[in-house]
């Protein structure tokens, strides 16, 4: 398992191997005084000509990924649904890795020095004595028997492979935030205690099936004889939690073009988004799990459990502080756009450095500072800076993702020491199958005991088929391809993401059509009529007691206190605390009506509904603190689950304890409950 | 001069020393087998706890950007003018610095390797054999004797240090474009040829002169033997180029809020623009300057003649490079702002790789390639993309402008070999402000000869005081630190940076209230009253006979063809090329008035004057391609010196030859000629 590469945290776009060697300056004598200005000048020749060709090789991945721009534009144009861009960034990759595999062969006699040095000690730096001047020298990484002489024979492979930590550290970070301040709340929270059990349950469930398939096909791979190499049952776990993390953006790119069931869409991609942390956190527990004693790779209940509290410390510290960051940034800032554009970008880096500096996630820390603020500090900022935050990770996340996908094509023709094995292959495609069937086919049966409203079948053929593998599954497995297990995992699991995004990615709208899921949906109607004609109401039931309980809490009390929106502080804290209230609550609350309405609102989707009123419910807030209202507000909407549910239903609108008096048009004067039956009727007479 | 660490071409912002050394493992024996599996949690926890200390060493930073918003935004908030948020970056800097430099000390005992291998190169890649198993190097660049004693002594130091490339390569590109992109075309039009002058004639002026005062200073210094080092003539020179790149960033921004004369303006971000280009291009021929033979730094003329066609050579090609890519960047996504913002981006980086990697220089190609496309390719962006595009390189040169003057402070005490020789810096303060003066005011004395529009003298006092050297001079500087000479130099530099940056830069609005420049001037009226009273229109007539021929052929065929405004080429070709100009107008120059309209203007200054009108000038196109016309439009526009004045006057609005009948609001019924007159009379009623 143990590889020094990580040493080098990562961060050497250029940096790569700078393999144009002084090979000429072997044959030259020892030190001679009058030869050293010539000396220069060619070292200088030779440092100008390394810096072209790293100009040049990086120029190659912008350049396909221009490419890809281009044709993505076509096909966007052309309305192509089967190949979306991280598809074709992926044939761009495969044809220039071909191109670079066969065409291209840089003369293997500008050779780098192997130093036969007899040191015992492998040190991150090292300074060197050449003939009297010192060079200092960094730890790159281990390199196995075999890859010396490859080295040694194509270095062009060599020049397009970058540091596997670039992933972890530069490219994955803004993919995941971007995921995470782009969730769509109200969908998101309607299905919240299904998305929790797919993301956390059923990865976990699909870790162990695939990790037990794996270490049964790798037992009988050991009976014919086909291992060539170690391949322990904690490898194949390890195989297991890297191939969890699903990333169906292939697949939700579809359904936003074709307006698919917002139900559907919110489940999957909070699965995809959530699992991705807890398969993260679970492979850095399986390496962590060390069993003392000589045979390391024995079950030991102990390390066993060391390596659950891992789990669980590794999570909950990434996710407090990166909620905690989150809530932090608490911006002022709204007459300079530019300033405040900035200081989120920064804070949301900084939540990524110190959670690695604290030994936690950094990936996990910033999909819930992502998650936190957009839930909080959104409301905060200048609409001109929600508009270029959103523009800005939207852009990063699509130069990362699209970058990674080509390199994912490039890398199955320029990393030199696949291994595949065809019989690991079939068994890791099964396996994937598998476990994937084990995570949402039971769990949607036991989740929809508890649902009032049911995730039909023909959803779960649908979550079920949209299992795809992308970004996160890739990056872990290139990560550590020391050992032999690790290289054949890293070669399959290139496979899988390639099949998946292909295949599944490609075939999504038949797929749609097959399971007769409606596209086009309003996302208003959506959650009254099923595909099949039957009532089928958004599952607010299925919320779980603390999601209540937590709900009312963050709308009554943090929500005030950290944004500008919702309810004045003065209006849920109980009289007593008035002196506190008008304390925390932000001038604007009384100041500004509009301000007070939710900016979240254009984050979640569009609801028309903003016709309804439920009466005239006053509510005038006094410079005391106190409130007094017309109709008995508390009893109305606050700590209400009617409130909650009535919430949910408006999209998060929260005209019903805004704090003030409000007088929307009414198409007709029913009362406004019971709602559901009341809107329910509403859209069957507007649809007959 | 020669360095080897410009071998590893920068980028390395995490991959810094990482000293965190095995030390212990230095006492282990050698080879044993059994402790294979105990080393690699060894090397694996030493892996993970260097990655935590970069991501702290990162968050340093962050945090110190942070400070500087949340502190200028409070500068801003206050309307305190006598700090920029450079100088204040700057100030953050130097006390991070004195802490790291005096209150933390990391202990030396986890110390690095020195190998004494008695190799006679220094490969960019080593590969070390340490007991059985190899280890890749990369060269991180050479290093002293001194250093050597150094790096065991206090490795904090080293360890916040970056790559000098890095500043090359990352931070100043961004800067440079967004300089370029951002270029106010009108005035910097109206003042080209002065703008030129200044920018060519005075920096390299300005370079010689800073170059022989110091020659003379280090001729001093070497009689009186305070020089620890050799010095040349191409080392005085080299600082010459250096310190001759000014960077009034400064001074402008004030400019822009108390909206000082635009041509003073213009004036001075123009030029300082271009020295940029200039500077780099020189430093780096000065660089270029080989004389054969042994003596290497007596003056040939063969080698100086080398060096010139260098300038010019690199000069042109990053020229022609920047402006090609510029024009080729022809996007018709219109539909898609996130592909094509994506696209405006990859471009413009793979304008700066494709120039690293001929060999020209990336700045230089950055610089005009955001120059060409805010003139061609900002017209063909959709509305969104155009600010998408504004706003995200406003935020990368904010960033990178705030990071590279924070990291200056920082190294005014954590780099360790500063040389500050008293006489040098004195010697330095006073050739940069008579090299400064030596531009300025012989040029302006020249240039007056020619305008017809003075550049007054208090302009001139105002142009001497805002020559802050900043990002380029320090960039330039940093990047060869090798040398005695190299050293003197770039601490030297760095004191003239705090200095003009501090003082100057906080003295700008004292020097405008002393010179009485007029501050918040509209822009329309600025050119018709000086600050005296006095009539000072723009100075129209100074613009060269080839700059008229370019501006009537760019706007008559360049602008048609490249963008989606401008007039039809059907109405600026002769009749004869009919079908060719049917072929090369886009659509959407025939279908949509709007679109004609040259969205440039929000570049330029506001203009009111859209109110005036030209009569009734009627083009209809009809689809031969031959125009007709109510009123001659070829006599009144197209190849007309008149028409050019008009529009210059009139800020690249563009109305008179659009080929659309423009029937606008007019508040008098005079005829539009004389415009100047008109427009004069019309000012000044409207004052008294």
């Amino acid at each position: 398992m143990g590889s020094t590469c990580e040493i080098n945290a990562a961060m050497s776009i250029w940096r790569r191997l700078s393999l144009f060697v002084l090979a000429s300056s072997l044959c030259s004598c020892l030190c001679r005084a009058e030869d050293s200005a010539m000396e220069n000048i060619v070292t200088e020749k030779k440092a100008e000509e390394s810096h072209r060709q790293d100009s040049a090789d990086l120029l190659v991945f912008i350049l396909l990924l221009t490419l890809t721009i281009l044709t993505i534009w076509l096909f966007k144009h052309r309305r192509f649904r089967f190949l979306h861009e991280t598809g074709l960034a992926m044939i761009y990759g495969l044809l220039v890795g071909v191109v670079l595999r066969y065409a291209i062969h840089v003369p293997s006699d500008m050779n780098n020095v192997t130093l036969s040095c007899n040191v015992n000690a492998s040190p991150a730096t090292l300074l060197v004595n050449v003939s009297g001047k010192f060079y200092e020298y960094t730890l790159k990484g281990e390199i196995s028997g075999s890859e010396v002489n490859d080295i040694q024979d194509n270095e062009m492979l060599r020049k397009v492979t970058f540091d596997p930590e670039v992933f972890f550290n530069i490219l994955l970070p803004p993919i995941i935030f971007h995921a995470g301040y782009s969730l769509k709340r109200r969908h998101f929270f309607r299905n919240l205690g299904s998305i929790l059990a797919y993301a956390f349950v059923g990865t976990v469930v699909s870790c162990f099936i695939i990790g037990l398939l794996m270490y049964g096909c790798v037992m009988l791979m050991k009976q014919i004889g086909h291992l060539g190499g170690d391949f322990f049952f904690t490898d194949c776990l390890f195989f297991g939690a890297i191939v969890s993390a699903t990333d169906p953006v292939t697949v939700l790119a579809i359904f936003n073009e074709l307006q698919v069931d917002a139900d559907l869409y919110a489940l999957l991609f909070g699965e995809s988004v959530l699992n991705d942390a807890v398969a993260v956190v679970l492979s850095s527990s399986i390496v962590g799990y060390q069993p003392e004693g000589d045979n390391s790779h024995t079950f030991e209940a102990m390390a066993m459990l060391k390596s659950f509290g891992i789990f669980l410390g590794v999570f909950s510290g990434s996710f407090a502080l990166g909620v905690a960051t989150g809530v932090v940034t608490f911006t002022k800032l709204r007459d300079f756009p530019l300033l405040e554009t900035a200081l989120f970008f920064l804070m949301s880096w900084s939540t990524f450095l110190l959670a690695e500096a604290c030994g936690f996630t950094g990936v996990v820390a910033v999909l819930f500072c992502g998650m936190t603020q957009a839930h909080y500090t959104f409301n905060n900022l200048s609409p001109e800076s929600q508009d270029r935050t959103k523009q800005l990770f939207e852009l990063l996340n699509f130069l990362a993702e699209n970058f990674i996908f080509s390199y994912m094509g490039l890398t199955l023709f320029t990393f030199k020491n696949h291994v595949f094995n065809p019989i690991f292959i079939v068994g890791a495609f099964l396996a994937v199958f598998l476990g994937r069937a084990a995570n949402i086919y039971p769990l949607s049966f036991l989740l929809n005991l508890g649902r009032k409203y049911k995730i039909s079948s023909n959803f779960q053929h649908m979550m079920m088929f949209a299992g795809l593998r992308g970004a996160m599954t890739f990056a872990l497995s290139i990560r550590d391809t020391a050992t032999y297990a690790r290289q054949m995992m890293f070669s399959t699991t290139l496979l899988v993401v390639f099949f998946t995004v292909w295949i599944c990615g490609g075939g999504t709208t038949q797929m749609l059509s097959c399971q007769k899921i409606r596209v086009g949906v309003d996302t208003d109607q959506e959650n009254f009529i099923g595909p099949d004609g039957v009532e089928r109401r958004s599952t607010k039931q299925e919320s779980v007691w603390f999601f209540r309980i937590w709900y009312n809490f963050d709308h009554n009390y943090l929500k005030p206190i950290l944004t500008h929106s919702g309810p004045p502080l003065t209006a849920t804290l109980p009289a007593c605390c008035g002196p506190l209230a008008r304390c925390l609550t932000s001038p604007q609350a009384y100041e500004n009506e509009e301000q007070l309405k939710d900016s979240d609102s254009d984050l979640i989707l569009n609801d028309g509904d903003i016709t309804l009123a439920y009466g005239d419910i006053t509510v005038s807030t006094d410079a005391t603190g106190a409130h007094t209202s017309g109709t008995p507000v508390g009893g109305v909407a606050v700590n209400s689950d009617e409130a909650l549910d009535r919430e949910l239903a408006f999209g998060d609108h929260e005209l019903v304890i805004r704090g003030t008096r409000l007088v929307l048009p009414m198409d007709d004067s029913e009362p406004p409950l019971p709602l559901d039956s009341r809107r329910h009727r509403h859209k069957n007479e507007t649809m007959s």
